[in-house]
């Protein structure tokens, strides 16, 4: 087991309602003036901000509004956000929105704290010293941003996703009502909770002894949001599955399912952001569509964690040996992934990208070779491009191409 | 699922070696004059607290000590510390050791930022507006203080021992280093074992629809305690074993196990605390010396949650009809107990309360009859009299006396 350190500052309102509560919230932070940030008109139009809007009325909260974030959040935006709150004199962020506008907050209050260049946190050329604080309500079960200290921004003038990560960017509350996650597409709810899995297994997948507090905390997380997102598929409006997604996608990103870990893989969440910078796909589908590609690539250097994920979580039955075993989990969980409409691959998504991209891609991920990625193995930028060349197309045997020989690029 | 609200900001800093930060982790705090205040000598002839002085030197701090906590922490001493810190312009706790010590250091805390008695607070005659910030550095895996609201205090000159809640209490930081609890006596093991499973038992049995993600971690926490407490009657210096059982404490009670339950019922703790109040017997074993008591008395309430627990917790096979199953779940925490070395009767405990006793123990336990205790059942005067009396002594087969016939009090 390995030392670890374990902060999750935010408090939770969590329910029917509760977001009525967002007035008395901010106004116990003490703040003068408040940006709301938000995206589409989605939260216009099922009349969530009116409602928030008179919480802040009644609670006598003096604010401004931004809206506009798109999925994969513009660094534009957040320069704009920033220049906003500068010129308004804003000392508190209210996101209403998901991961992307929490992330997209989360910048801007870098940004607003922090002398220069934002974007320098995300290319990590230097440290963030603080961040204006950030309150959440919360739409969308997903990224898990509302308790965890992480922010991505998509930098579209270099098609670049980056993430920056510190506990000045906790947010200090998160209002959580399942309700407000009723409406979402099914696509969106499905990507929701294959993000909000891909949490804990990226923390699942490392390389050191282990925790059994934890393994059996994350094993019973991905357990229940499997069940609940099968709910969601024929019952968007079940308000038990949706609080039990909203949930898990809060303390499958908090820290919580690391704990006693060296910190766990993450590689397809590199994988996936390049996919995202260059193709604008939805983050949730992106991680579906290599998870089965990264999975195949490394399980030989830890079978035997490959092998009790695919008992313990996928109820497979253990077969002959490890790497069998190991084998059927992953042809189970993309069985799942099928079940609920996301993709298996990267022509799963919509896109096709050419040689020359994949190239890209892993150039891009591999920080131009500065660095490999995950853990279980440390890729580097050849086994990065076999991995997006892998995870092209999904062949039904799951006999994809021979994983232990990859090109040179 | 009921709605919620989850707060747990404590920093905390888990493993090895961990203590050495103590003194970054205070001067981070920006106070200026500490109170490091503990127990009984074990932590000085351990060295613990002069490995803690050095840390506190190196950072700068200025600080002064105050010693003596016994479990069940007194009141008396509270006070001293809270004229000790007035009179010192203390501005921070450091608590080094188990629950009482923490919670000692609530108390003084609440004493010295609010006016009057502080013992009001835990007569429930008035609430706290704040709280002098405390940290911790843990000695015992038991109470969960570390991360909870909570502080019990025992005004020993009236024999009552209650507590109070509230989030101005949770520590800022808790060091915790597994290691620092492998000296521990085996009883003590034991006893906070046992304690530690009871925060998230006293969650789990409630009256309300339950959340499916916190009933299995939850389950998964108990069997991760039993499993590893019996490793430590064996092997008190399993490092694995310590860490396991440690952060379970502080899991157990920070809050995450009733996060969409109606709180639970801790009908259990309210009769443990007469207890502790009139015999000063070790918390945890107390605990286990009522809980079959309580459980016989109550079940047929919920049989269908006895009986999961039996069966998920307990590894029971399923019986005839849910109280069958749900009785086999008892006898198999009690047969647990035993194997401790625990009580499972209040005889148990070495002490042989007369009948004017378990009188008394009711009298007090139901505020002279101004409140019931617990929500599977609301227990009145004449049910916890019942429950005690109940527990006076334990019959092997597990038949005690018919526990549906109170007697009048």
């Amino acid at each position: 087991m390995e030392n670890f350190n374990y902060y999750a500052p935010t408090q939770v309102i969590f329910g029917r309602r509760t977001e009525e509560q967002t007035g008395e919230l901010v106004r116990a932070q003490g703040c003068q003036r408040v940006l709301v940030h938000y995206g589409s008109g989605s939260v216009k139009k099922s009349g969530l901000l009116d409602r928030i809007f008179r919480s802040l009325d009644e609670a006598g909260v003096s604010y401004i509004c931004l809206g506009g974030v798109v999925p994969n959040p513009r660094l534009s935006l957040v320069y704009e956000g920033i220049n906003l709150c500068k010129r308004e004199g804003v000392d508190f962020i209210l996101a209403v929105g998901g991961g992307s506008v929490i992330d997209s907050a989360k910048a801007i209050g870098y940004g607003v704290t922090n002398e220069g260049d934002v974007w320098d946190f995300y290319e990590k050329k230097r440290q963030a010293s603080g961040c204006l604080p950030v309150g959440v309500v919360l739409t969308i079960s997903a990224a898990g941003s509302e308790m965890s200290d992480s922010s991505v921004i998509t930098n579209e003038n270099r098609c670049l996703k980056r993430g920056y990560s510190s506990n000045y960017a906790r947010a200090r509350f998160a209002v959580m009502n399942p309700e407000l996650t009723m409406t979402l597409p099914k696509y969106q709810t499905a990507s929701g909770c294959v993000d909000i899995m891909m949490h804990t297994m990226e923390r699942y997948f490392n390389q050191c002894e282990n925790m059994e507090l934890t393994d059996g905390i994350s094993e019973h997380l991905i357990r229940t949001v499997m069940k609940n997102a099968r709910i969601l598929m024929d019952e968007p409006d079940n308000y038990e599955a949706r609080a039990e997604v909203m949930w898990a996608g809060s303390i499958s990103h908090n820290g919580l399912t690391g704990c006693g870990t060296d910190g766990g893989d993450w590689a397809c969440h590199q994988l996936e952001h390049e996919l995202g910078g260059m193709f604008d796909v939805a983050h949730g589908a992106g991680l579906a569509a290599v998870w089965g590609s990264w999975a195949r690539y490394v399980m030989d250097a830890r079978p035997e964690r490959f092998a009790g994920f695919a008992v313990n979580v996928m109820g497979v039955e253990a077969g002959k040996n490890e790497m069998e075993t190991a084998i059927k989990g992953v042809e189970a969980m993309e069985a799942f992934y099928k079940a609920l409409e996301m993709p298996v691959c990267i022509r799963d998504l919509g896109i096709d990208p050419a040689e020359k991209e994949l190239r890209e891609l892993a150039e891009k991920c591999s920080h131009f070779r500065r660095r490999t990625v995950g853990c279980v193995k440390k890729l580097d930028v050849n086994d990065i491009y076999q991995i997006y060349k892998n995870a092209l197309t999904y062949e039904e045997n799951g006999d994809q191409k021979d994983p232990h020989r990859p090109e040179k690029v």
